[in-house]
């Protein structure tokens, strides 16, 4: 299981790398610049987290998720150039990566022992900050915080109700084995 | 006294939170969104503070900051909808968190054992960061940079004056213990 | 060399400065916001660094680095009012600083156990970071990821063919010492 959660959260890299690739190319920058902003909106969230819980920041740990996120860049990069892709494809994938990242952020700060509303914090930011990152580079108005976006809720709301389940005794295998 | 300038900083906590609000707003964000912006701006300078001299990040080791600046978030969030309020309102009160918030990182600076521009730097990084950061996530030249605002030029002098007045052997008080 | 080295990073630091000021110069900003663009770009990318590896920030472990850029932004600033200087000018110190910042960057990434990739990563962000810092603060789409500039690929290709040569057995003296 954890072995399984190791590979989905290496997908959700993945997912938001290309997310990342998607929004650099409507701002014309070059393949370089792409891969840029698909490692910091890949890993920028996860990153944060491990600074402020004064771990060791798992991309420098654990080197294959940013082999991950560059290769996904450069593929995407060219892809995209290709042929365009409808949105709406990336919805799913990006929900489950939002999902995932904010469960593993969450149970990571409360394995650390982190008070739990800071705990629910770490889960929103590992979840949410690649994509503020990647706004924040493409000179936007971070998404997360447009009106009617409900990601950063949802991924609160989330956090929360984790937090909620595991004191109320149910039983989480959420944290891989390999990011702790 | 040290009890005093603890609650203190949280009412400067709370000043930023509501002037993260203040500027959301005009953004158009949703509840969450201002929430994110409060809380940035309420905490983004102590946190780097923390993060550069590698101490336990503040609202990490002492949950009521971050409570402070989410609730606060809510409710001036709400409070703003129903009716505005003369910014002229929020001068004294952010005055006083930007003197406090760069005096306390000056001294857990030196307390840290940080060179003397270093700390002052720090100070003032503490002082005037959580700005930095609401605008840049508002998309906006960041405040402290334009000409004519004075923030960063007090902060500093304030730094360079406590640090001055320390050398010159006059004792201390500034130092909240919790934050320690 | 391990001395020359100090100083040359030491005159990297003060190019970097100078094309902060450069910079915030267009935007209208006052000596204190110019300060902290030359701070911020100057010393940017290595603090980044630092934070990841977590490392004792280099300008806190030696204040000489923050002096020189608070001199050189504030000298700049006031020269620049006087007299426009040609842009062509900085290419030559600029493309030193870039090439050394990455250099240093990547060395110590590899001296400190970090993963080839990771490392290479390292000496990017200790090469462009600054310069990201410094578009972001002034509200531009960072230069690194504008297409035909090859600041980040130069820097990219300049810290993989270091870790190719210092994996093929040749000698390394980048690394000063008192970086270390």
């Amino acid at each position: 299981m954890a072995e399984f959660i190791y590979w989905v959260g290496m997908a959700a890299v993945a997912v938001n790398a290309l997310t990342g690739v998607l929004e650099a190319e409507r701002k014309e920058v070059d393949l370089v610049g792409a891969c840029f902003v698909a490692v910091a909106t890949a890993l920028g969230g996860g990153t944060v987290r491990d600074l402020l819980l004064d771990r060791k920041v798992f991309w420098i740990a654990d080197q294959t998720y940013l082999v991950t996120a560059v290769v996904v860049g450069i593929a995407s990069f060219f892809l995209l150039r290709q042929r365009s892709i409808p949105p709406r494809w990336f919805l799913f994938p990006d929900a489950i990566g939002l999902a995932l990242f904010t469960m593993i952020g969450t149970q990571l700060a409360l394995h650390w022992g982190t008070p739990w509303l800071a705990a629910s914090l770490m889960g929103v930011i590992t979840g949410v900050f690649g994509g503020v990152v990647r706004d924040v580079l493409c000179n936007e108005i971070p998404l997360v915080m447009r009106v009617g976006e409900l990601y950063a809720t949802a991924a609160w709301l989330g956090a929360l109700l984790l937090i909620g389940l595991q004191w109320a005794g149910v039983p989480m295998v959420i944290l891989p084995t390999r990011v702790r």
